[in-house]
């Protein structure tokens, strides 16, 4: 066999490598959900019995504050629950249930759905009963951003997605204990502290 | 149970939760690994048969461009081959195996080591028989790097060591694509192509 043919035999063999490597990650995902979900599940209901677990978690995470306004904080305290369900790590639905804000916001759950295809993530608008805002740049248009529209959107809407399904649902424990942490710094001057919410 | 003490066990359940998470998490490397080693392995032995392979991925990334200077291309261009043999994500030996270049470097193969325990990865010093540069931010100071020592080490020499195991070598088929893809782009102006070098 020529140098050439040798080296056009060694590139093929590595691109069906790939694909063996590719598919090998696609099961790993897939295994990891396995292994997460009915942990996840659990913890679920567990946070549903610690009263503002989530307007916690929220109010510690720097990144999430990057994408929203002063005037979206009573939404975002009006949170009761956030949820990740994933088919595959490609195609997810994020469900919010939040509390009434009277005159503004019904008692709803709803949840809205993310595609990751060709590299490109999209998604479907929620109607949450609240009016856009002219600049579309608060939270609640967020759950109108759909990642293809040519018209007015809330800004990088898909970073805000990966952020809520690959970082703070994930990750939600570890916020709600550095808050504590924090809390009970601010505490250990002078008062007692109120029982023993750290978890390590 | 009073409200105090619901919470108070609320609390205890989420670090039990925890900690079923943080086993499933090992449990998901561990699979991670078990699944990728025979597909790695079999591709270290394709990659041998590709001249200057590593050249051109290190060649084609930038971060580690950062990492290294003018004067150690020579050394970078000496690697013949790069392997991470993990034991578990947390300890992992990166080999290289070098060219000799005349009265500098012999032909070698070596491993460095690299433990993470709480948060801080180190590493045992490794002499391929370069004397150490005043300055210690050559690439050939790396490899006596030990992320412990108070004396003058490599700058960052832990995130090179994670830049090699996290993303140089598992993603190389992806940066040597994209480097014969731009060789390509260069070409497609004029002269022919010599051959199909694209996996897909």
């Amino acid at each position: 066999m020529s140098d050439e043919a040798a080296l056009s035999a060694a590139l093929s063999d590595l691109a069906d490598c790939e694909e063996d490597v590719e598919k090998a990650e696609e099961d790993i995902e897939l295994y990891r959900l396995k292994k997460l979900a009915p942990l996840y599940l659990h913890r679920d209901e567990i946070i549903q019995k610690i009263p503002g677990f989530w307007r916690v978690v929220l109010s510690q995470h720097d990144e999430f504050a990057d994408h929203i306004k002063a005037s979206d904080f009573e939404y975002v305290d009006a949170i009761k629950s956030i949820t990740v369900h994933w088919k595959t790590f490609q195609d997810y639905e994020i469900e919010f249930s939040f509390n009434a804000i009277e005159g503004k916001l019904k008692d709803q759950t709803i949840r809205k759905h993310f595609l990751l295809k060709d590299e490109q993530l999209t998604s479907e608008p929620v109607d949450i009963g609240v009016p856009a805002t002219a600049e579309r740049k608060s939270f609640v248009d967020w759950f109108n951003w759909t990642g293809v529209s040519n018209a007015k959107e809330f800004p990088d809407g898909g970073e805000l997605a990966a952020l809520f399904s690959e970082d703070i649902y994930p990750y939600c424990v570890k916020y709600y204990t550095e808050a504590q942490r924090d809390v009970e710094d601010e505490e250990s001057a002078g008062s007692s502290s109120e029982g023993e919410l750290i978890l390590d």
